[in-house]
């Protein structure tokens, strides 16, 4: 057990120093194509909570065993949703318990559902930060917009599962190896079959204990990349964090596994435009034909997730200056390419799940590349991967990235 | 309350009966690209049955104030789907009643997801008839595939859903304007983050008395089709029935429900290609260049659901030889053109829910283009509607495509 054990206060005051300790970093805009309505919002200040009985509290596991989403604290947030009754009701802190949902609920049938990953360390200070929480809820909002679920103040979401992981503190875990994983969860639970909106929602909040996503940092990630499936097209959602990017691509996963990759590289189009990888933006270094190291990811265009982590890294490499960067298209001719001409230098993945995953291997049209990524004397995804550690679990202290949790 | 109030006989031989009344036709292939293991299924024999108790009972809805999908009857069919306990479970039918499902449940986050659209109809004869079932469990069998979820025998399905019907029967409206709708659902619960296959799922048919689909009969249906949004692509999963064909899309019904449209129709690609409705497969029946009325729809190419209504106007506009079909593209430049031309007849909607619906609007670029349907004299639609709810009421009796439940 390496989980700190401290006596929690939930007196007015120290719920006054949570919130003043939110402080905010300079909002970084993911994309601004749709209206939101925050002032049709839930408040934090209507928040209720319900603590667990001394009964109801889960044993933790061990922090070395832990992996990924399997195991869930002693708590949850939950803030309906009736259209019917004014919109979004007063947010509550319940146990964690299981939800009841009418058969028909339209999350059931016609996936109107969307969620969001993101984590709070527990730093080498001691104390819990998380990290850029605002661009999570900017984009739980767009994707909201597009499942024609309702909006709301990205302040007030973070003002309450602050106060839900302030609750479950004790199992943010004591190590820099591991996290707590937040996931808000937004689902559209109208009781009627129909293809139509939903008129009321839940928004729920569950935290997990979690270490890495991959049991792979020694070996690297290995990628199946089969042109058969596409994750998402252009005028589809592949771009929201939508259940629906996820559910039609689980055949392709299963088939992967079986064949002893851990993941699939989504490619698009004839050309085999490399996209993402689900859990992954996708990053590559490569020697340019200036002979400079060059950072390569692929743009915006709607294809792919607009992750946290991406935007960290593309701001990152941009501050420093120390090589090229690019957003642009890259297709698997090229890449075969350049790994012919010994020009392939490293590509890795980045999520708030993976952090940065370096990867190892590509299959491709029947026969596998072998990036060479963790062979490289002076990687730059260490490098990167050292610095939002660093920033994350409060080496670097103080950084306008985070948010802290007194 | 038209509906028939008859005793329900549960005996064992009242049941062998209603198994022998299942009378197959001959199953049409959907598709065959697939591998369904029909041998690693749960079994009609296993099921057990737990009535509700009189108080439990809900009071009918009166068939002529009937919507689609907001009512449901007394009773469920749940069949649990576990990979570490053998997979497939016993089937039960228990009182309809609420889901209790994980917060962390696959379904609520990567819409591991999928369904089918059935109905019972009342006959003329006062029987119970469905409607080419074998179908719906192929496509079914196919879009767990693609979900990663388990298959079964559909014959086994079929057979546990007729018992539910069997003891419901009260509800099948007795009516020639309603019938019974029936939802098969396939959910993967497993209680686990992270976008793997579901090692457990669960199968469960719930029954809902429905009037029309649309309540625009004396109108036609009128369409938004924008081409900014769109439905389903090569490698996706357009020809699967899974929940995420649906969730992204609610964002553009809202916005065609706002602008007085009753539904998306989807287009796909630069040439802005007709694929479907959503909740329909889309006729186009025009005058070709030899002066013909010709019936065209698109074709089965993975863009668009192989709906089951579909292959039957196809099935049947053959077998009549009274005008050429064709199976291929439509592009919105050809249906402007023969709207402009003149030779634009007819274009409906095919689906279980809403049977055969005329189209009589489509808003395409900032224009609506006021498609005649409902201005023929003769049209094919209505003998095509006829004709199909002749064979489900059983005006036609003992039609191969249906099977009666005695």
């Amino acid at each position: 057990m390496v989980y700190l054990r401290r006596k929690i206060l939930f007196s007015g005051t120290s719920l006054n120093q949570l919130q003043k300790s939110l402080r905010w970093s300079s909002s970084l805009k993911i994309r601004d194509k749709k209206v939101i309505q925050p002032e049709r919002s839930f408040k934090y200040a209507d928040l209720s909570v319900r603590l667990a009985a001394p009964h109801q509290l889960q044993r933790k596991p061990n922090v070395c065993q832990l992996s990924f989403g399997k195991h869930f604290t002693d708590h949850m947030l939950k803030i309906y949703y009736y259209e019917t009754f004014g919109g979004w009701q007063a947010p509550e802190i319940t146990p964690f318990e299981n939800l009841v949902l009418h058969p028909a609920a339209k999350v059931l049938h016609y996936a109107i559902e969307l969620f969001e990953g993101m984590k709070a360390y527990r730093g080498v200070d001691g104390k819990i930060r998380l990290f850029r929480p605002e661009m999570n809820m900017e984009r739980m909002n767009n994707s909201a917009i597009r499942s024609g679920l309702p909006t709301f103040n990205g302040n007030e979401l973070i003002q309450c599962f602050t106060r839900l992981i302030s609750i479950d503190q004790e199992w943010v875990p004591h190590s820099t190896a591991a996290s707590l994983y937040i996931r808000p969860t937004l689902i559209g639970i109208d009781p009627t079959l129909g293809v139509l909106p939903s008129d009321s929602a839940l928004l729920y909040v569950i935290l997990s204990p979690v270490g890495s996503y991959f049991k792979t940092s020694e070996v690297g990630v290995s990628l199946l990349a089969d042109p058969q499936c596409t994750r998402a097209w252009p005028g589809g959602s592949g771009d929201s964090k939508v259940g629906s990017n996820y559910g039609p691509t689980i055949e392709m996963v299963k088939k992967a596994l079986k064949k002893g990759y851990h993941q699939v590289l989504w490619l698009y189009g004839e050309h085999h435009e490399v996209t993402e990888v689900g859990a992954m933006n996708v990053f590559m270094v490569y020697l340019n034909d200036d002979g400079e190291r060059e950072l390569v990811t692929p743009p915006l265009n709607g294809l792919i997730l607009p992750g946290v982590i991406r935007n960290s890294i593309l701001a990152l490499s941009r501050e420093w200056g120390q090589y090229k960067v690019s957003e642009r298209k890259i297709c698997m001719e090229e890449v075969c390419r350049l790994f012919t001409e010994n020009r392939l230098l490293e590509m890795f993945g980045s999520g708030t799940a993976c952090i940065i995953s370096p990867i190892s291997n590509i299959g491709f049209m029947n026969r596998d590349i072998r990036i060479p990524t963790m062979e490289q004397s002076d990687p730059i995804y260490k490098k990167l991967l050292k610095h939002l550690t660093d920033i994350q679990y409060g080496y670097i202290p103080d950084h306008p990235w985070t948010v802290t949790i007194d």
